[in-house]
């Protein structure tokens, strides 16, 4: 059976709506899970959810890194050998083979940084990146990076876009997918230097690469993988939420101001509306995988609520039973072989 | 009468959007207009609308630059003394004083290369930027740079953040302007490097700096300027238009295949849908301002209606009458003497 540590201090509401999302997803999905944390506040919850028939157990993480863990203070905490914080725990049970992948909705520079330290980096990749899904008109795009890595080289770039695509060709079943490159303009010669300079990498690479591409081919479902730097990804991440976000309201506040008939029609339009905001909700394709160390992990939003962990934890399973590691880590040696 | 050059040969369907809105704008806000283009394509159009009686004349330039003009090619059709294209015509208008302003709906990178060369830098400036005027919760954001610039040095953004402080506070009356710079992350701290190094500068420059500025804040409106290199910032343009796009469609999706109560919904809800799409449609803002040329300049979209052209006169005029052009010379001239 698969087993996937969840951190159970990771959401902004820890630790209910992560120990619920994991035994929701024990029971859907046939999962073994093992929650790491403080065991003192887990129990509780776990003996509140009628679990006590299913394969999750808890491992005591009495310490938990938070979004004030930063800089040389988060590296220790994160490399520290006994370190006893549920992050380090949880990967050192990936690290030591006795799980196959970690889920945590927490801070996540604090969850990138004790990756790192914890698991180390596939041989042949620089920096790991962030692969966050993004609904599209058609499925899903997969934008790497969306924050690991603020400032890249070309070289980044290509191994983005290799593991991207290994990736949504084995977890998401994607055929031959599509990588495209994110840039200020369609045709090949547009970009910042960096794209520039990375758009020959990924056109000699063992990838269908398609080209630049922008919002427009990305949310029209023209593109399965998207790669582009932290800094940028980050940028597209958050205003583009922020605009789906502020459109809703306005849509919300006009209707209430729009007379009588606009609020019969705004009810009888409800859910309509909260399919489509089910169908743009990133919370749905669970977490973003952070691409590149020696392990699985999923990080999540801290505002991530039972059905996005169980979401996420379906999705590091569907990942560690296609061995994407090992798909990866073939791709990038065949691609240094070049 | 403050006189604007109208480019009749930019957008999309030119000359009709271009020329109808010019004519109303003459109409509706007292302003002179001078086309430029084919004026045999021009005037046809021009006896259509009524306007005799108005203050419009056009003069003729035969030529015109399109989405195709790029490159060498592009400069040299830009700088030539006798081009007859509508742009330079256009521009040396400005230029020689005949014309407060100049707007064209135009392929935006022969608008920028034909200013550049017609109009020249404002002294203290290193990098013209165009302005892109974003619909928030609240009013307008101004976001520096959207695309002329995709490779910027800290010093760039110091003069993108004073001239679009300068822009607002005077175009659009804006008391103390808030200006913020775009990066993956609120604190000071976060960010490219690129970020790292210009937040000290707007930090020590005579702006009421608000420091790091993610999507949230830009669509909240809490900020009245947001600063970014060009290629961040047009990301960021593409994908807050696509994702805008994606989510009205999968709305009206939803409704129609919601069932019979769905679609009287909808129905009922299309004047209020309407508003909102109004209310975030960037047309309604007119053109962007290319701040930094010797020269009022706006460029707006190549799908411009009618009512977007008439917008961009409105906004040219405003720029003209709050004689910004001096503010923003005397605010570099200031932020140079430190």
């Amino acid at each position: 059976m698969t087993k996937i540590v969840v951190d159970a201090m990771g959401s902004d509401n820890y630790p209910t709506p992560d120990v619920e999302g994991a035994v929701m997803a024990a029971r859907e999905y046939g999962v073994e899970i093992i929650l790491t944390g403080d065991a003192s506040k887990i129990q509780p919850i776990l003996d509140s959810t009628n679990g006590a028939n299913l394969p999750v157990r808890v491992i005591n993480a009495p310490e938990m890194l938070t979004m004030h863990d930063k800089g040389e203070d988060l590296v220790m905490k994160a490399r520290h050998k006994e370190a006893q914080n549920s992050m380090a725990v949880g990967l050192d049970l990936v690290k030591n083979g006795e799980a196959d992948a970690f889920v945590t909705a927490g801070n996540t520079g604090a969850a990138m940084v004790t990756s790192l330290f914890r698991l180390g980096r596939i041989r042949g990749v620089d920096r790991p990146a962030l692969a966050g899904p993004f609904p599209t008109a058609t499925g899903i795009c997969s934008v790497v990076d969306i924050g690991a890595n603020p400032d890249c080289k070309p070289e980044n770039l290509l191994q983005f876009a290799i593991m991207g695509s290994v990736f949504a060709e084995r977890v998401r079943g994607v055929k031959n997918p599509r990588v495209g490159l994110i840039s200020n303009g369609e045709e090949a010669g547009k970009g910042s230097e960096l794209v520039k300079d990375a758009y020959p990498l990924l056109a000699n690479a063992k990838l269908n690469f398609i080209g630049n591409v922008e919002g427009k081919e990305i949310f029209n479902g023209h593109a399965d993988v998207a790669v582009t730097d932290g800094f940028t990804g980050n940028v597209f991440l958050k205003s583009t939420e922020a605009v789906a976000k502020l459109l809703i309201e306005k849509i919300r506040e006009s209707i209430r101001g729009g007379g009588p008939l606009a609020i019969v029609g705004g009810a009888l339009i409800r859910p309509a509306m909260r399919k489509v905001r089910k169908l743009l909700d990133p919370s749905e394709e669970g977490a973003a995988p952070l691409l590149g160390v020696n392990g699985l992990v999923f990080i999540g939003h801290g505002r991530s609520d039972m059905l996005a962990m169980k979401n996420a934890v379906r999705v590091a399973k569907n990942a560690a039973e296609a061995k994407v590691l090992d798909a990866i880590k073939l791709a990038i040696e065949e691609s240094l072989k070049k």
